[in-house]
């Protein structure tokens, strides 16, 4: 099965989403859409005057905010995709980790930073998954879990597809695909032609000591390799207009 | 199988939700909920400097609005909603019509009103909804469809809940209930004690005729006497409070 998370970048553009979601549909076999939004809620946040804070790139979330995530995460993202993919023929079920509990997740510990209503993944339902998967149901899974105390908790949609990939590792082969704007990962950010095909954990080390990878890479990556470890199949980082592409982008392997 | 509906009014606010929730949750045997959101969503909207038109009570969604009620009614109500009954043990799934293609309708023509991205209910996949409940899942139905060609659009809960209540009668005994904030149909909307304990065909005309009932009362009776006419077992109207009681609030009977 393919499990694949578009960033917020190319679900909340008409003519991106278009795109991905044709690609998406022509996949064979079960899959799982994995999608963020976190341009959208900045933008509502903005015009209902509440500030986006951001530290380390991860949203801090007070309830305002998760008033907001809730509404664009799990309502005007996730239902547009849903719809757009019925309408290719897929039997799309969006879903946030409160739905049926799939993914249940703990209030992160107030530390050096109170991060708010972010939920940190403590299990993934691979079984509630596998039957929907089963049953020939495509999940479109929204970045936002619960507590099972009724709380909803804002959580990472990278982290989100690395844990689903993990546990359904355990009943499928699992290719986990996390496509953004980029072809992949890059030695140069600002250079499309200097695309790493492949990477393992030696690599990557090095690259990271010589400061070619850092930002919002590094995270994805170690994602990328904790999946890995786990069970999951391959894991590739792809440009979203690559998708259909066979082997684009950077494949990751541990060694 | 029970099929509750509730308006805005009793989800949007904390402490009416917990009890709507508690009694839901205690409700024996398979049960779908289907909730509004009317209130957040003009709320919402004017914080975003949009306008909410209503034209005989139905509101008129351009597609400004139309975000707006997919973020509240797909969002906002319909996740707090499931993360509650998730608390209380209810295997919950959140739903639009278009997630899995429950309910497919198509956009209203325009015709004196032109009511914009506002869907009337083409048919109800009674089958999808009837093997969720047969696996234990309480689906809980945000008022918002599909047309099948990627297009959301906003519908109105009260002709949801009827919609699928007479879908659902071919496989079950469907007990039909409209939870609102009065005791029921009332011989006069401000004494709560002229509650009409019984209301059939003959009866209803009567009290329409002599202007008893009028208002938002009228199309909501319609939708009970056409879900009674295509074979759901009981429609009754309440006060969400009294959903616990047994026989509360008025009943509806063809003759």
């Amino acid at each position: 099965m393919t499990l694949i998370k578009v960033g917020g970048k190319i679900v909340e553009e008409e003519g991106s989403l278009q795109t991905l979601l044709h690609d998406f549909a022509a996949l064979p076999g079960k899959k799982v859409l994995v999608h963020g939004g976190g341009r959208s809620a900045t933008h509502l946040a903005a015009q209902l005057g509440i500030e986006s804070k951001m530290v380390g790139g991860r949203r801090i979330t007070d309830a305002d905010m998760l008033r907001v995530v809730t509404m664009v995460y799990g309502g005007l993202v996730n239902k547009n995709i849903v719809a757009g993919l019925e309408a290719l023929g897929v039997r799309a079920l969006g879903l946030t980790g409160a739905d049926m509990d799939v993914i249940r997740s703990d209030k992160r510990p107030v530390g050096e930073v109170d991060y708010g209503y972010v939920g940190d993944v403590r299990r993934v339902d691979a079984q509630g998954l596998a039957s929907l998967l089963n049953a020939g149901i495509v999940p479109v899974l929204a970045p936002l879990t619960h507590d099972g105390r009724g709380q909803l908790l804002n959580t990472n949609a990278d982290t989100i597809a690395g844990e689903t990939a993990k546990a359904l590792a355990e009943a499928y082969k699992v290719e986990l695909v996390f496509c953004f704007e980029k072809k992949g990962v890059l030695r140069d950010e600002n250079d499309e032609d200097s695309l790493i095909p492949l990477l393992d954990k030696a690599s990557f080390q090095r690259y990271v000591d010589e400061g070619l990878i850092n930002g919002g890479m590094l995270p994805k990556l170690k994602n990328a390799f904790e999946a890995l470890e786990a069970g999951v199949e391959t894991v590739r980082i792809t440009k979203a207009a690559d998708l259909a592409e066979a082997g684009a982008g950077t494949r990751i392997r541990c060694k």
